[in-house]
């Protein structure tokens, strides 16, 4: 999907496939390569990494300023701390609250309960609603009694990794319910003997929530026109740090032009349609779309990379 | 207090005293210099700055091995993030979980409640409490029923710096009350014509809590502890770094030796006593001692420092 949408939006992407042997040695000089080369703007390494390869170590060498998936612990502690601004914001949190902000969802003295505490999804995203002043409970495989929890929300992040977990009387009425799951789940009437489901019982809650996203669909896409936003911003402060000489010797009064407004050139469209099982519910749907504008163009028929 | 404290324990601490209108530059040279000080192993900077000063930019100049505080972002980061270790745990959310240790309050499958989101406290301990496997709510100025929210847990981290703001009726009978705050509330019947309190309105609720810390004392005595104790630690690791070789060149097969056992000899006592207003609740005091063992003395007469 990745692939995909970079083709549609004009990134070039390329893939460094190496064999699941590959020393530790191996793969960080590769990484290494990768920080250093100036036509390559976002690094992402797909996880998880065989065994014999210590996965923090080869994240800590991403050049934190290509770390597009946002991993890197200077990153986090920037994001949980009130003052500071991150590099980038992950990912999948910033697309779960890009999807409510999308869909008119106010998140401002709401109770939001995050189900999970991964560090791709759960911690971050509790970090970014906390930032923005959102009262947050996080809820994992230990807590007690979850369903209690969840069931006073009026929103519920669910990000445990366990398939159809949060079931519809897990919830009271009317939250916005944002899955974030993705669980391959047998299914002897799809070729593939398998299908993809979330971390919450969608048929049953689909019939009590407010607004509900669906998997596959929702979180997924969002999490890649993230990506694609992340790398972006990253490509138009390369393209700034290009041409400010260029403009400097061109216009010597300093000039305004920053290409930093250009990410308002991705159109993320959030679809909305009524819930089958229950009228009052909302699905959303996502369709990325970055716009190749005029300024898009001049900026990269200026710079000379 | 800080510096009683290092002087009891045989820490040699001295201050740097600069003028309010120091300039940035000289606050960072000064700061480079203790860096670059091999007899210096913890760097504290007293906070807050005066307002010409950027506080972001001096803290992230302090090297982040002598950074005692543990305020550095990536510090910070790595302390949020499941299978990292910070260098330094935060000395007050270190020293509200270490009280609740030592008077044998387990937090497993707990509920607790911590009202404020500062970096200082509210954020950092929500944060070890999460990696503790605790249910953790993060209650602020924003969340529009703090009281609803407070009276549902085992154990509530008062860290809001609100003069008595959680009174007794707030909580349910018989949690375990950590009062972080410490504020100046006007009382002529003072010499100073101030006295301390917590956030917490301990008349009220020492009658309903199981156990609660005072205002002073509980949790400030214990902050000052965890600083020494965090100094200690990267003192020990200057000495294990220092005596490696020596040990080397004299045993040549590699030695068990290492003072990170050293910590071990930091005791820090934990008294309980009857609350007079409630016979059922205990208060929660504190004195910290750190021995000067044989092994101590042993390797500072070794090691050449």
């Amino acid at each position: 999907m990745k692939r995909k949408a970079c083709a549609e939006v004009g990134i070039k992407s390329f893939d460094v496939d190496l064999l699941e042997q590959v020393s530790e040695a191996e793969l960080i000089s590769k990484v290494h390569e990768l920080n250093a080369n100036p036509d390559v703007h976002g690094i992402l390494v797909q996880l998880p990494l065989p065994k014999h390869v210590n996965e923090e170590k080869v994240l800590g060498e991403i050049s934190i300023e290509k770390d597009v998936d946002g991993f890197h612990p200077l990153n986090i502690g920037k994001l949980a701390m009130k003052g500071r601004e991150p590099l980038f914001q992950l990912c999948t949190a910033k697309g779960c609250l890009e999807l409510l902000t999308r869909s008119g969802i106010s998140i401002k003295r709401k109770k939001v309960v995050v189900v999970g505490r991964s560090n791709m999804v759960g911690l971050p995203v509790s970090l970014l609603l906390l930032k923005a002043d959102v009262t947050v409970t996080v809820v994992h495989s230990r807590t007690p009694d979850p369903e209690t929890l969840v069931r006073e929300a009026d929103i519920v992040i669910a990000a445990a990794g366990q398939a159809m977990m949060i079931k519809g009387s897990w919830t009271k009425p009317g939250p916005a319910v944002i899955d974030v799951g993705t669980n391959a789940v047998d299914d002897p009437s799809k070729k593939s003997g398998y299908r993809l489901v979330g971390d919450v019982d969608f048929q049953e809650a689909c019939k009590v929530a407010g607004w509900i996203t669906t998997v596959p669909g929702g979180v997924g896409p969002m999490t890649v026109a993230m990506l694609l936003k992340n790398t972006l911003d990253i490509w138009c402060k390369a393209c700034d740090r290009a041409l400010r000489p260029y403009l400097q010797t061109k216009y010597p009064a300093p000039s305004d032009l920053s290409c930093m407004a250009l990410p308002q050139n991705i159109v993320l469209r959030v679809w909305q349609c009524h819930c089958p099982c229950n009228p009052n519910a909302c699905i959303l749907f996502l369709l990325e779309n970055l716009k190749h504008t005029d300024a898009f163009h001049l900026l990269s028929n200026t710079a000379g990379f």
